[in-house]
Protein backbone atom coordinates (compact mmCIF):
# COMPACT_ATOMS: atom_id res chain seq x y z
CA UNK A 1 0.00 0.00 0.00
CA UNK A 2 1.93 3.23 -1.07
CA UNK A 3 0.61 6.61 0.67
CA UNK A 4 1.10 9.86 0.17
CA UNK A 5 0.34 13.31 1.55
CA UNK A 6 -1.30 16.05 -0.60
CA UNK A 7 -0.69 19.35 0.36
CA UNK A 8 -2.66 22.26 -1.51
CA UNK A 9 -2.16 26.04 -0.84
CA UNK A 10 -5.40 27.39 -1.53
CA UNK A 11 -7.68 30.28 -0.78
CA UNK A 12 -9.99 30.06 2.23
CA UNK A 13 -13.38 29.87 0.31
CA UNK A 14 -12.25 26.79 -1.08
CA UNK A 15 -12.29 24.51 1.50
CA UNK A 16 -16.13 24.96 2.11
CA UNK A 17 -16.84 23.35 -1.66
CA UNK A 18 -14.01 21.11 -1.34
CA UNK A 19 -15.23 19.14 1.88
CA UNK A 20 -18.46 18.13 0.23
CA UNK A 21 -16.40 17.10 -3.17
CA UNK A 22 -14.07 14.70 -1.07
CA UNK A 23 -16.39 12.63 0.43
CA UNK A 24 -17.82 11.43 -3.53
CA UNK A 25 -13.99 10.70 -3.83
CA UNK A 26 -13.95 8.61 -1.00
CA UNK A 27 -11.71 10.76 0.52
CA UNK A 28 -12.39 10.94 4.58
CA UNK A 29 -10.20 13.23 6.32
CA UNK A 30 -8.63 16.21 5.68
CA UNK A 31 -6.74 18.99 8.01
CA UNK A 32 -6.76 22.92 7.68
CA UNK A 33 -4.23 25.50 8.34
CA UNK A 34 -4.22 29.22 8.24
CA UNK A 35 -1.19 30.37 6.56
CA UNK A 36 0.14 33.23 5.22
CA UNK A 37 2.17 33.50 2.13
CA UNK A 38 2.88 34.78 -1.75
CA UNK A 39 3.29 32.98 -4.86
CA UNK A 40 4.49 34.29 -8.29
CA UNK A 41 3.05 37.60 -7.60
CA UNK A 42 3.15 38.91 -4.11
CA UNK A 43 0.62 41.14 -2.66
CA UNK A 44 2.08 44.56 -2.77
CA UNK A 45 -1.18 46.16 -0.78
CA UNK A 46 -0.28 44.36 2.16
CA UNK A 47 2.83 45.46 4.67
CA UNK A 48 4.34 42.36 4.23
CA UNK A 49 3.30 40.79 0.67
CA UNK A 50 1.97 38.10 1.57
CA UNK A 51 -2.12 37.12 1.25
CA UNK A 52 -4.03 34.78 3.88
CA UNK A 53 -4.60 31.46 2.10
CA UNK A 54 -5.45 27.89 4.12
CA UNK A 55 -2.83 25.03 3.54
CA UNK A 56 -5.08 21.62 3.45
CA UNK A 57 -3.46 18.29 3.63
CA UNK A 58 -5.00 14.87 3.29
CA UNK A 59 -3.69 11.74 3.55
CA UNK A 60 -4.38 9.09 0.71
CA UNK A 61 -3.49 6.07 -1.44
CA UNK A 62 -1.43 6.77 -4.35
CA UNK A 63 -3.92 5.34 -6.53
CA UNK A 64 -6.46 8.02 -5.38
CA UNK A 65 -3.53 10.88 -5.92
CA UNK A 66 -4.54 11.99 -9.08
CA UNK A 67 -8.59 12.35 -8.78
CA UNK A 68 -7.71 13.99 -5.48
CA UNK A 69 -5.41 16.74 -6.98
CA UNK A 70 -8.09 17.15 -10.16
CA UNK A 71 -10.76 17.84 -7.67
CA UNK A 72 -8.88 20.20 -5.35
CA UNK A 73 -7.60 22.03 -8.50
CA UNK A 74 -10.97 22.44 -10.53
CA UNK A 75 -12.65 23.81 -7.13
CA UNK A 76 -9.57 25.85 -6.31
CA UNK A 77 -9.58 27.38 -9.61
CA UNK A 78 -10.24 31.28 -10.59
CA UNK A 79 -7.56 31.51 -13.63
CA UNK A 80 -6.06 34.16 -11.82
CA UNK A 81 -2.68 34.77 -9.73
CA UNK A 82 -3.40 33.71 -5.95
CA UNK A 83 -5.19 30.53 -7.54
CA UNK A 84 -2.11 28.75 -5.40
CA UNK A 85 -0.37 24.96 -5.47
CA UNK A 86 -0.79 21.64 -4.91
CA UNK A 87 2.20 18.99 -3.99
CA UNK A 88 2.61 15.40 -3.82
CA UNK A 89 4.78 14.59 -1.03
CA UNK A 90 5.71 10.70 0.13
CA UNK A 91 4.14 9.04 3.10
CA UNK A 92 5.94 5.96 4.18
CA UNK A 93 3.86 4.89 7.32
CA UNK A 94 0.43 5.96 8.45
CA UNK A 95 -1.27 4.72 11.61
CA UNK A 96 -4.71 5.49 13.11
CA UNK A 97 -4.51 6.81 16.64
CA UNK A 98 -8.01 4.84 17.93
CA UNK A 99 -6.64 1.41 17.46
CA UNK A 100 -3.18 2.33 17.33
CA UNK A 101 -2.57 0.34 14.33
CA UNK A 102 -0.93 1.04 10.66
CA UNK A 103 -4.23 2.19 8.81
CA UNK A 104 -5.66 2.90 4.99
CA UNK A 105 -5.92 7.07 4.93
CA UNK B 1 22.17 8.91 8.94
CA UNK B 2 18.70 8.35 7.86
CA UNK B 3 16.02 11.17 9.02
CA UNK B 4 11.84 10.95 9.15
CA UNK B 5 9.44 13.82 10.02
CA UNK B 6 6.67 12.59 12.50
CA UNK B 7 3.59 14.04 12.02
CA UNK B 8 0.43 13.93 14.05
CA UNK B 9 -2.99 15.27 14.30
CA UNK B 10 -4.25 15.25 17.56
CA UNK B 11 -6.38 16.35 20.26
CA UNK B 12 -4.99 19.93 21.35
CA UNK B 13 -5.04 18.75 24.90
CA UNK B 14 -2.65 15.85 24.47
CA UNK B 15 0.31 18.20 23.69
CA UNK B 16 0.88 18.99 27.83
CA UNK B 17 1.46 15.17 28.88
CA UNK B 18 3.25 14.30 25.36
CA UNK B 19 5.93 17.22 26.02
CA UNK B 20 6.67 15.54 29.10
CA UNK B 21 7.40 11.78 28.09
CA UNK B 22 9.19 13.26 24.64
CA UNK B 23 12.21 13.67 27.09
CA UNK B 24 12.40 10.27 28.29
CA UNK B 25 12.95 9.09 24.57
CA UNK B 26 15.55 11.77 23.74
CA UNK B 27 13.31 14.14 21.88
CA UNK B 28 14.22 17.42 22.13
CA UNK B 29 12.45 19.52 19.41
CA UNK B 30 8.53 19.41 18.58
CA UNK B 31 6.67 21.87 16.71
CA UNK B 32 2.83 22.77 17.50
CA UNK B 33 0.50 23.79 15.05
CA UNK B 34 -3.12 24.71 15.75
CA UNK B 35 -5.48 22.95 12.90
CA UNK B 36 -8.64 21.89 11.88
CA UNK B 37 -9.81 18.95 10.25
CA UNK B 38 -11.91 16.16 10.08
CA UNK B 39 -11.31 12.02 9.86
CA UNK B 40 -13.59 9.57 9.15
CA UNK B 41 -16.68 11.15 11.26
CA UNK B 42 -17.10 14.39 10.27
CA UNK B 43 -18.07 16.79 13.04
CA UNK B 44 -21.56 17.82 12.26
CA UNK B 45 -22.27 19.99 15.52
CA UNK B 46 -19.66 22.62 13.88
CA UNK B 47 -20.89 24.62 10.76
CA UNK B 48 -17.41 23.21 8.77
CA UNK B 49 -17.80 19.69 10.11
CA UNK B 50 -14.56 20.18 11.59
CA UNK B 51 -12.98 19.98 15.06
CA UNK B 52 -10.28 21.85 16.79
CA UNK B 53 -7.01 19.48 16.74
CA UNK B 54 -3.09 19.97 16.83
CA UNK B 55 -0.74 19.04 14.15
CA UNK B 56 2.84 18.17 15.84
CA UNK B 57 6.04 17.66 13.49
CA UNK B 58 8.75 15.91 15.30
CA UNK B 59 12.27 15.17 13.39
CA UNK B 60 14.00 12.31 14.25
CA UNK B 61 16.28 9.75 13.49
CA UNK B 62 15.07 6.46 11.62
CA UNK B 63 16.12 4.31 14.99
CA UNK B 64 13.43 6.10 17.31
CA UNK B 65 10.90 6.43 15.24
CA UNK B 66 9.07 3.22 16.27
CA UNK B 67 9.26 4.21 20.07
CA UNK B 68 8.08 8.07 19.24
CA UNK B 69 5.21 6.79 17.39
CA UNK B 70 4.57 4.33 20.28
CA UNK B 71 4.68 7.55 22.56
CA UNK B 72 2.38 9.55 20.51
CA UNK B 73 -0.25 6.95 20.75
CA UNK B 74 -0.53 5.85 24.26
CA UNK B 75 -0.47 9.39 24.86
CA UNK B 76 -3.32 10.35 22.30
CA UNK B 77 -5.50 7.51 22.10
CA UNK B 78 -9.34 7.93 23.83
CA UNK B 79 -10.44 5.24 21.73
CA UNK B 80 -12.87 7.07 20.00
CA UNK B 81 -13.51 9.00 16.91
CA UNK B 82 -11.41 11.99 16.69
CA UNK B 83 -8.28 10.34 18.49
CA UNK B 84 -6.45 11.29 14.92
CA UNK B 85 -3.78 9.83 12.95
CA UNK B 86 -0.01 9.24 12.69
CA UNK B 87 2.30 9.54 9.90
CA UNK B 88 5.59 8.76 9.13
CA UNK B 89 7.44 11.28 5.95
CA UNK B 90 10.77 10.93 4.52
CA UNK B 91 13.34 13.72 5.36
CA UNK B 92 16.70 14.46 3.33
CA UNK B 93 18.27 16.60 5.17
CA UNK B 94 18.43 18.32 8.53
CA UNK B 95 20.36 21.69 9.52
CA UNK B 96 20.48 23.67 12.90
CA UNK B 97 20.58 27.31 12.10
CA UNK B 98 22.48 27.89 15.02
CA UNK B 99 25.92 26.68 13.98
CA UNK B 100 25.04 25.99 10.22
CA UNK B 101 25.57 22.70 9.99
CA UNK B 102 23.77 19.33 9.22
CA UNK B 103 22.77 17.60 12.28
CA UNK B 104 21.03 15.54 14.11
CA UNK B 105 17.60 15.76 15.33
CA UNK C 1 13.02 17.83 -12.60
CA UNK C 2 13.33 16.88 -8.91
CA UNK C 3 11.79 18.96 -6.55
CA UNK C 4 12.02 19.51 -2.66
CA UNK C 5 10.09 21.27 -0.39
CA UNK C 6 12.34 23.40 2.09
CA UNK C 7 11.16 23.82 5.66
CA UNK C 8 12.82 26.12 8.19
CA UNK C 9 11.18 26.78 11.49
CA UNK C 10 12.91 29.96 12.57
CA UNK C 11 11.99 33.55 14.99
CA UNK C 12 9.35 35.07 13.76
CA UNK C 13 11.25 38.16 13.09
CA UNK C 14 13.54 36.30 10.06
CA UNK C 15 10.59 36.35 7.49
CA UNK C 16 11.14 39.92 6.79
CA UNK C 17 14.15 39.85 5.55
CA UNK C 18 13.87 36.28 4.13
CA UNK C 19 11.04 37.62 1.93
CA UNK C 20 13.88 40.58 -0.12
CA UNK C 21 16.57 38.08 0.10
CA UNK C 22 14.39 35.21 -1.76
CA UNK C 23 13.61 37.11 -5.11
CA UNK C 24 17.38 37.60 -5.35
CA UNK C 25 17.73 33.61 -5.32
CA UNK C 26 14.61 33.45 -8.04
CA UNK C 27 12.60 31.79 -5.56
CA UNK C 28 9.13 33.38 -5.74
CA UNK C 29 6.53 31.81 -3.48
CA UNK C 30 6.51 30.88 0.41
CA UNK C 31 4.23 29.90 2.63
CA UNK C 32 3.93 30.90 6.50
CA UNK C 33 2.29 29.25 9.38
CA UNK C 34 2.35 30.96 12.96
CA UNK C 35 3.89 27.84 15.54
CA UNK C 36 4.96 27.01 18.46
CA UNK C 37 7.76 24.88 19.61
CA UNK C 38 10.72 23.60 21.30
CA UNK C 39 14.24 22.89 20.02
CA UNK C 40 17.33 21.70 22.40
CA UNK C 41 16.38 23.93 25.06
CA UNK C 42 12.57 24.55 26.23
CA UNK C 43 11.78 27.25 27.00
CA UNK C 44 10.88 27.56 31.10
CA UNK C 45 9.90 30.71 31.58
CA UNK C 46 6.65 29.85 29.02
CA UNK C 47 3.61 27.81 30.68
CA UNK C 48 4.37 24.83 28.35
CA UNK C 49 7.87 25.51 27.55
CA UNK C 50 7.27 26.22 23.85
CA UNK C 51 8.37 29.86 21.80
CA UNK C 52 6.75 31.35 19.38
CA UNK C 53 8.00 30.73 15.77
CA UNK C 54 7.08 30.37 11.76
CA UNK C 55 7.41 27.46 9.84
CA UNK C 56 8.55 28.66 6.17
CA UNK C 57 7.27 25.96 3.78
CA UNK C 58 9.33 26.91 0.15
CA UNK C 59 8.94 24.48 -3.15
CA UNK C 60 12.03 24.47 -5.29
CA UNK C 61 14.06 22.95 -7.81
CA UNK C 62 16.73 20.77 -6.61
CA UNK C 63 19.34 22.51 -8.00
CA UNK C 64 18.34 25.53 -6.08
CA UNK C 65 17.94 24.31 -2.55
CA UNK C 66 21.61 24.95 -1.29
CA UNK C 67 21.55 27.83 -2.12
CA UNK C 68 18.07 28.42 -0.45
CA UNK C 69 18.93 26.49 2.51
CA UNK C 70 22.07 29.00 2.79
CA UNK C 71 20.08 31.76 2.34
CA UNK C 72 17.14 31.24 5.45
CA UNK C 73 20.13 29.96 7.63
CA UNK C 74 21.77 33.45 7.13
CA UNK C 75 19.14 35.46 7.88
CA UNK C 76 17.42 33.19 10.60
CA UNK C 77 21.02 32.79 12.55
CA UNK C 78 21.22 34.74 15.64
CA UNK C 79 23.94 32.42 17.25
CA UNK C 80 22.04 30.65 20.07
CA UNK C 81 18.97 28.77 20.94
CA UNK C 82 16.17 29.15 19.54
CA UNK C 83 17.75 29.81 15.97
CA UNK C 84 15.73 26.87 14.67
CA UNK C 85 15.72 24.63 11.84
CA UNK C 86 15.77 23.62 8.66
CA UNK C 87 14.57 20.13 6.66
CA UNK C 88 14.43 19.25 2.80
CA UNK C 89 11.45 17.01 2.50
CA UNK C 90 11.08 15.08 -0.88
CA UNK C 91 8.47 16.74 -3.69
CA UNK C 92 6.87 14.16 -6.41
CA UNK C 93 4.42 16.22 -8.00
CA UNK C 94 4.00 19.79 -7.74
CA UNK C 95 0.80 21.59 -9.59
CA UNK C 96 0.11 25.27 -10.41
CA UNK C 97 -4.00 25.84 -9.49
CA UNK C 98 -4.31 28.85 -12.49
CA UNK C 99 -3.67 26.54 -15.28
CA UNK C 100 -4.12 22.90 -13.95
CA UNK C 101 -0.84 22.18 -14.64
CA UNK C 102 2.22 20.64 -13.44
CA UNK C 103 4.93 23.52 -13.17
CA UNK C 104 8.04 24.36 -11.77
CA UNK C 105 8.27 26.28 -8.40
Amino acid sequence: MELKCVVAIVRPEVMELLERKLGAIHIHGVTVTRVRGFGVHPNYFADDWTTEHIKIEIFAQTQNVDALVKTIMDVAQVGSGGDGVVAVIPVEKFFRVRNQAEAIP
